[in-house]
Parts: structure tokens; C-alpha cells; sequence
């Protein structure tokens, strides 16, 4: 389920692209996300190279980023939280102070972002627009453990979850995934460099169908599979027992894909 | 997919029970995991209460706690981590030295488990031998967080294959989980209580079928529902490319269960 501040933002109009949270043509992700009408506030872009990526993240991502020199990909740049202060009245409405003490509140980290450097979860994602596909290069650190050795299956599955949800996103606009549907075939070493692969399938009213594979950076070895993960256009958010409805929804009932993009379900 | 140290540990024999993985009737969980042949280990039982638990949280606890006196029920203790130099050979069987730099070795804990009280997963477990029933108790902390205020979909992923696993591990000894297909309903607040109810349903050859669902507290709002999550033992774990052979492993292929445990997969 893809669960990004940034999505919940540009929900709420704070992160404003074109309707439908389709990007221009050729417009460059943002260097830093602009927070309400005046305010702007430069945050730390996670989605690069740090000392700990190992060469292959790194061969990896300079692949992308040849990719990305004619505009056919964009790298998406990522966050690890937006300050509360910046979102104080925005948060009040979605914590629950009978839940969450006033510190818990500030403390809110975006889950994949929640480890230090090398940690936890380093990666970057490529989108293509014209290929409705998005590819994150995901190096799991050691906090990650599942098995001695092994990233936790857990944490793969908050791999493809956000990867599948992101490709959503940008094809499509705002998303929560309703169903994730994981194979795993093999265990994947701790820090080892993999290839997050996701695919735009096809659109049936608010419904978006993505496929996700897991492969090596060699693409040798296919480690987990996603098979048609269903996403929904998201019309509102739960808040306790009531629903609580977000305004600036910009609904696309079709997305047009190329004929070859079509699959059957 | 479950994969935690306590599960490959049993495999190598390191933490002994009965063969199959089963428990003696009545026996109580060990306070500390047993380390290999003759050393002992004392590590911090992270499934208990701290002050980062909510009244919920601790309603819940003390109401399965209540269960266990006739050790129907039993409460699974939960470690961080086995100390580096207490495997250290076991170790360099399964971390790859061209992947991780020895500070990364020496770095490994197990995801679940992986941040400070509070911040991140915070649950017990607790399991019925004569129901096969693994119950999760869980409050999801502010590093998990999704969209602002709610608990990250791959965070709920992970809990769900934990407590899958766990269940049946406990039922059948050693597993990876090999397909997970969740179904997201609701989604759920940051630093709210929730369980997590699992059930094995059926055993076929090599393969538990286990359900699971996830409710509030006061079990009135459902959260996900995992249908059918299948989950294989394990023979061997995949290093690099070749497969790593486990010693001690005892495979049970039939598991006796009351027949209105057998559901249709």
C-alpha cells in the first residue's frame, strides 16, 4: 500500500502538478517539495548516492541516469519527512492525540525513509512515462534482517508496495493498494544490489493493475514476483470510524495505455 | 516471508525442541534463547510491556497473559538480535564478504526489531498448540508511517508474514513463507493497538495454508485479511547461486489438525 506523504500531499494541493498527477512533458522531478501556498522548504533528497551504496547500486544508478538525459525516465526524488510545524494543522486532522502523545506527532518518519544512512532502505526510483513503468534500485541494509544474511520478506514486500504504488501514482494520480499478491522465490542477501520492476498493466475504472518483479542487478536471478497488484484511486482516507473526504481529488476513470501495454488480468 | 533468526537457528540446532518444531505440552517459553551447545546467552525479551505501549496495547496483553495460566495459550519471547561474535561462524556461511563490509556483519538485527522502544514495531505474540492459532499483538510506532498518521501498508506486510510465519513454524516446524496475497480494507492509525489473528488452515505435503486477519482492539473495524498465505518448509536457503544445505532439518509431512480446522484452499 503506498502510503508517501508526498501523495497524501499533492491530494491535499500541496504538491501541485498537472490533473491527474501526470508530469508535464519534460519537466524535471522538483528539487524539493513546495509545501502549501507561500512556504518552501529544501529537505534532504534521499533518492542519491550515499558512501554506503554498494558498486552495483551505483553502476545501476548512473545507468538510470544516462536514461534520464532525454527526458524518457525521471529519477523521483524522496523524502524522509516534511517537518511538523510545517504540517501541524494538516496532521491534526489524521493523528489521533488519544492515540499519539503531542512527541509521537513531531516524530512521524515515512517508514522507508526511518533508518540512517546504509541502515535500512537505500534506494531510488526511475519512472518512464511512456512506458507506464517504474524501476527502484533497492539495496537492503542491515537493519533489514530477516534469516542471518537475508533481507526480511517483510521488508520486500514494503519494496514492491511502494514501488507498485509509485507507478500507480504517476501514471495515474492518487492511490492506495487494495491487494498485493507476493511469490517470493528466493531469499535476497543483505546488501546486495537488486532491480524493483513494475509495469502499468491496465486501468478498469478507479482500478490500476501492476505487475512487480524482483531481480538481481545482473537480472539473473529473479528473487520475488507481484502478480497483478491492485491499486485503487483513493477518494478518501479513514479516519477512525468515519471517512474523511479530501478535496482536490482529480478522478480519471480511463488512463489510455498503447495497445501493447494491455494485458488481461 | 518469515525469516528470523529464532526459525534458522532451530534448523541448525541451535535452539532445540521437540522434532517438528513442536513444543512439549505444558513447557513453558525459555526466558533466553540456548546459543549452541554449551553457551548461554541472556538477551533483552522485547515481547513485554514498555512504557511506549498504549492502554490498549496493554488491555490486550494482559488479557492473553490471563489465557496462559492454564498454558492453553503461550507468550513467544522476541529478541533484537544474537550477538555478532556468538555466530560468527555460522555467520560467514551466509553473509556474503563481497556484499557487506565486516562493520555491516557485526550490524544485523532482525527487521521487526530494529528500532528503538516505541518508534517502530512494538508486539507479542501469542499461540494456541491446540487451536494453531498464532494471535499478534501490535502497535504500529511513528517511524512506520505511510500517509501522515497511518501505519505504511509494507509495515503491515511485515507483521502479517511474522505472525504467519510464526504460526506455522510453531505448528510444523521450520518455513519460509512462499506466496502472500494481502487484502487491504482499512487503513490503520499510527500508535493504535491492533491484533492480528492467524490460523492454520490446512497442511499439504511441504505446504501450511495459514489466514490471517488484522482488527482494532475492540475487533469492530477490519483492517486487512491475508487469504490462503502459503507458507513452505524450508529445505535450504538459497546462497548466491547455489543452494546452502541445512543440517538437523526434520520434515514433517502431515500435520494432524481437527477436521473442522481443514478448509478448502
Amino acid at each position: 500500500m503506498l502510503r508517501s506523504c508526498a501523495k497524501l500531499l499533492r491530494t491535499l494541493g500541496a504538491v501541485r502538478g498537472p490533473p491527474g498527477g501526470r508530469r508535464l512533458p519534460g519537466s524535471e522531478p522538483r528539487p524539493a517539495l513546495r509545501l502549501f501556498s507561500s512556504e518552501e522548504v529544501i529537505l534532504r533528497d534521499y533518492s542519491v548516492p550515499n558512501p554506503s551504496w554498494n558498486k552495483d547500486l551505483r553502476l545501476l544508478f548512473d545507468q538510470f541516469m544516462k536514461k534520464c538525459e532525454d527526458s524518457s525516465w525521471k529519477r523521483l526524488p524522496s523524502y524522509k519527512r516534511i517537518p511538523a510545524e510545517k504540517i501541524q494543522d494538516f496532521k491534526t486532522h489524521l493523528l489521533d492525540p488519544k492515540l499519539m502523545k503531542e512527541e509521537q506527532m513531531s516524530q512521524t518518519q515515512l517508514f522507508t525513509r526511518s533508518f540512517d544512512d546504509g541502515l535500512g532502505f537505500e534506494y531510488v526510483m526511475f519512472y518512464s512515462d511512456v512506458e507506464k513503468r517504474m524501476v527502484c534500485l533497492f539495496q537492503g541494509g542491515p537493519y533489514l534482517e530477516g534469516p542471518p544474511g537475508f533481507v526480511h520478506g517483510g521488508a520486500i514486500a514494503t519494496m514492491i508496495d511502494t514501488t507498485i504504488g509509485m507507478c500507480a501514482l504517476m501514471a495515474g494520480g492518487v492511490v492506495v493498494t487494495a491487494n498485493l499478491n507476493i511469490n517470493y522465490k528466493r531469499p535476497i542477501p543483505l546488501c546486495s544490489a537488486v532491480m524493483i520492476n513494475s509495469q502499468l498493466d491496465k486501468v478498469e475504472g478507479r482500478k490500476f493493475f501492476v505487475s512487480c518483479n524482483v531481480q538481481s542487478a545482473d537480472e539473473k536471478t529473479l528473487y520475488s514476483e507481484a502478480t497483478n497488484a491492485e491499486v485503487e484511486a483513493n477518494l478518501g482516507f479513514v479516519s477512525g470510524s468515519s471517512w474523511l473526504h479530501i478535496p482536490n481529488f482529480q478522478h480519471q476513470d480511463s488512463l489510455p495505455l498503447r495497445d501493447d501495454q494491455h494485458r488481461s488480468a
